[in-house]
């Protein structure tokens, strides 16, 4: 009953897939101090949609990790937490979009980014950019100080960290290695992800 | 070239209304220690919209007060703050609703709440409860610990305290007061809402 898939996501790239209830996600970090972003939807309504300000309303606090439950807009259980070995991410940022590279990096031209792998890679679900919602900042080492000001460290992920979700409902998921040195110790790595558990179904 | 449109939004009630680029919307305590929920839609586009990873990001901080701007998910400025009396207002949780209620409540049967509010004041302007994002807590007093844990006070807001915001685009506004007495030191009060500048157009 258990099968395996694994999807290699190069740097500055990313993946949509369906996953089931029950099944569980692996996102690990090959190289260490690589964040990304992970978003998620309802596979039979995709009007639903994984929530920051549900989940950190629900878990009274900013940073999730093992036990915690990620919620949808309407209060489902989308994901629990079952095993984390960082145990710092957050869920405060908007995906690095090409927008930010032009105003927080002066690029000029085209730039990867995490709202356009997001939205590339969920098309074919009917997903569209504007619908992505402020995804869960997985290995994201973000601080704040009482001022409510933000400071960015590097990942605390080593080469293997993972974090591992439980699917709590049918879910469309994607997941983007993130294209912005800035959060990641200044070179953009890969990210793999496992999907383990039923296959299919 | 001034006019003035003032809604007075009773405990636990909302609002929606358009709102010009140029116009000043003040939101205001009148009786102090009350918060309430702010959203914003494009009114040529309602998918774009006032988001919270955005202004997080592109602000570098939780707290957004005087001088900071709010943006859409597709980052374009939707509000600047133009002036603040009382300096501490977040972006984190998502409205409070029926689910919440039952949640951290225990409440049983129906019970109003910002979801619920800002919903039914928008559905006129085509927009649903599912296209709520989370939105900005106005007058909420959250503070973080180090370890992400999130303790809620009663508000800093005082009698007349107010936040003003400028509109940066032409706009949907839905604006709500708290329903739910945790973070309103017990009571759920009204908000007064004024808007200066030329209004229609």
């Amino acid at each position: 009953m258990t099968d395996l898939v694994r999807y290699h996501v190069e740097a500055r790239t990313g993946v949509g897939f369906p996953l089931k209830a029950g099944q569980l996600l692996t996102i690990i970090d090959p190289q260490g101090e690589q964040s990304g972003d992970l978003v998620a939807f309802g596979e039979a309504d995709k009007a639903e949609w994984l929530s920051s300000g549900r989940s950190i309303d629900y878990n009274e606090t900013i940073y999730l990790t093992t036990g915690h439950v990620l919620y949808s807009n309407r209060s489902t259980p989308m994901f629990t937490i079952v095993e984390d070995t960082v145990g710092k991410h957050d869920f405060l940022f908007a995906p690095c979009s090409l927008e930010m590279f032009q105003r927080s990096y002066g690029i000029q031209g085209d730039h990867p980014s995490c709202f356009d792998n997001l939205a590339k890679n969920l098309a074919s679900f009917g997903i569209t950019g504007d619908m992505l919602p402020t995804p869960f900042n997985f290995f994201m080492n973000a601080s704040i100080l009482p001022s409510g000001a933000i400071t960015i460290a590097p990942p605390l992920s080593r080469p293997g960290s993972f974090v591992r979700l439980r699917a709590e409902m049918d879910l469309i998921v994607g997941i983007s290695a993130c294209s912005a040195p800035g959060c990641n110790n200044g070179t953009c790595k890969p990210i793999d992800v496992e999907i383990t558990g039923k296959i299919g179904a």
